[in-house]
């Protein structure tokens, strides 16, 4: 199922676009598209049944905005370095275990919102990124199998990074992360039963028409269960967490100079294979 | 004011500590002592004028159960290296701005709830700090007084940290700054009225009765309002986010070897002046 949220920020309202790209009401089946919809196996059954019995009402999708499609995120972890493509293009050699950041779920925006360039911004940069929606509380996941289990879902994020911020203030990165509007995701959160395997997934974006990242997540250092595996024995993760997986080479930051940093009004678009695609147009804060 | 929340653990009611000792329950002036109350300067007049007028019932401590004072955190930002002795005891140069970096909401715990050892730990080790709590969106503050007027009110936090998962598994520090049970926060939120210098508080932190950390805010290198002024900058702060300012020396990072790390029936107190006390014991995962 491709599940969404569609309206204004902050009011949201659970969709579904079925197979015939119908966009569908589910406000009569669930209240909201979240952790506990996500831990609610018998909830997904209910929307899967009205589905099968074809009763949910038809959205008009002219005009209609498209948010995030999970609510209250808990917390976003990304992996730092994760493609064999983008190691080597920052001259690094691959990490040996993966490389873990958070990011605030407050910088989480809808797959067609405008991203805002910091003040003072020098050096704003795309990453298109598989992100992981988490739908189980695991510990210490063992097998890959149990990894792949506690998936709810996947989407497409862009982990916009400036790396001015991220990189030449001191210390960690997460200063040149959390900047407002930094994370859109989306459009759909796609059930893991649609994505049987998450390494065989073309990811490619574009910055003004032109290609920059093309890659498939065959190129990841550490595979989606083997992060989702090692995140669990470092912290716990909850239903509606999410794991941005890591960019693949081709942002701004690999290129020579003068780097193609983004500025307001440059169009930046995202799309991963079964996935949907995001648009955003660049703005100054 | 001293704000708090007590019950168990998901079920937590707003509750208040009067100027006479006595805990009072607040769920008939607010729902919830959340981002929303804390934005909401009338709700908070609500509360005082019910305090004033002393008509909210007592409640019977006996057996009660502290939470983290603050429900819904958004996000929880931290200062590394924040303190002259503990850049000292530590051998590395005061940084010249500060470190940031982030920890999920979801390692916060109460104040007397157990801190578990995670599986495979070695080096489990406490960090008191002084938790600012922010009340007001705010982006880009330019001055001390702009800073000072968005904290709604501070808190003890104990940052606690795996110095192997932090420091030794390459990559950021968040590894070892996100284990469950990793942030306990409370016992209360003092307004910031009653607290008029931050700069003047006493932190202290005792192992099993022995003290380790004694020190006051007066030693940190970025004093509370330009940390909020330069957090500030990078992301943009909401009501019911937390800052976490840094420890001051006496960490088990800093002792001579064999540094003494946390194990399981450990007892960690920790106390800041005017903000409450703390009391964890140590579990195993």
């Amino acid at each position: 199922m491709k599940l969404l949220r569609t309206g204004p920020p902050g009011a949201e309202r659970p969709t579904l676009l079925d197979d015939e790209g119908t966009l569908r009401d589910l406000t009569t089946v669930v209240d909201e598209i979240d952790g506990r919809l996500l831990a609610d196996h018998s909830a997904l059954e209910r929307v899967r049944a009205a589905v099968g019995a074809r009763i949910l009402p038809a959205v008009d999708p002219r005009g209609l905005r498209v948010g995030p499609p999970v609510a209250r995120i808990g917390k976003i972890v990304c992996v730092g370095l994760n493609y064999h493509g983008h190691a080597a293009e920052l001259g690094v050699p691959a990490p040996e275990e993966p490389v873990l950041f958070l990011k605030a779920p407050d910088t989480v925006v809808g797959p067609e919102d405008p991203v805002l360039v910091p003040r003072g911004s020098e050096k704003t940069d795309w990453e298109i990124e598989l992100a992981v929606v988490i739908g189980r509380t695991s510990r210490h996941l063992e097998t890959d199998a149990e990894a792949l289990a506690a998936i709810a879902g996947y989407a497409v994020a862009n982990d916009v990074s400036e790396r001015e911020f991220q990189l030449e203030r001191g210390g960690q990165w997460d200063k040149g992360k959390n900047c407002e509007t930094f994370n859109p995701l989306g459009p759909w959160l796609v059930t893991a039963d649609e994505i049987p395997d998450p390494q065989a997934l073309r990811l490619r974006l574009w910055v003004n028409g032109e290609l920059k990242q093309d890659a498939t997540t065959a190129d990841q250092i550490f595979p989606v269960a083997q992060v989702v595996r090692y995140v669990s024995r470092f912290m716990t993760l909850y239903p509606g967490d999410v794991i941005n997986t890591g960019t693949p080479a081709g942002v701004a930051d690999g290129h020579p100079d003068p780097k193609p940093y983004l500025r307001a009004g440059d169009v930046v678009e995202l799309e991963i294979d079964r996935l949907g695609r995001q648009r955003q147009q660049l703005k100054d804060a």
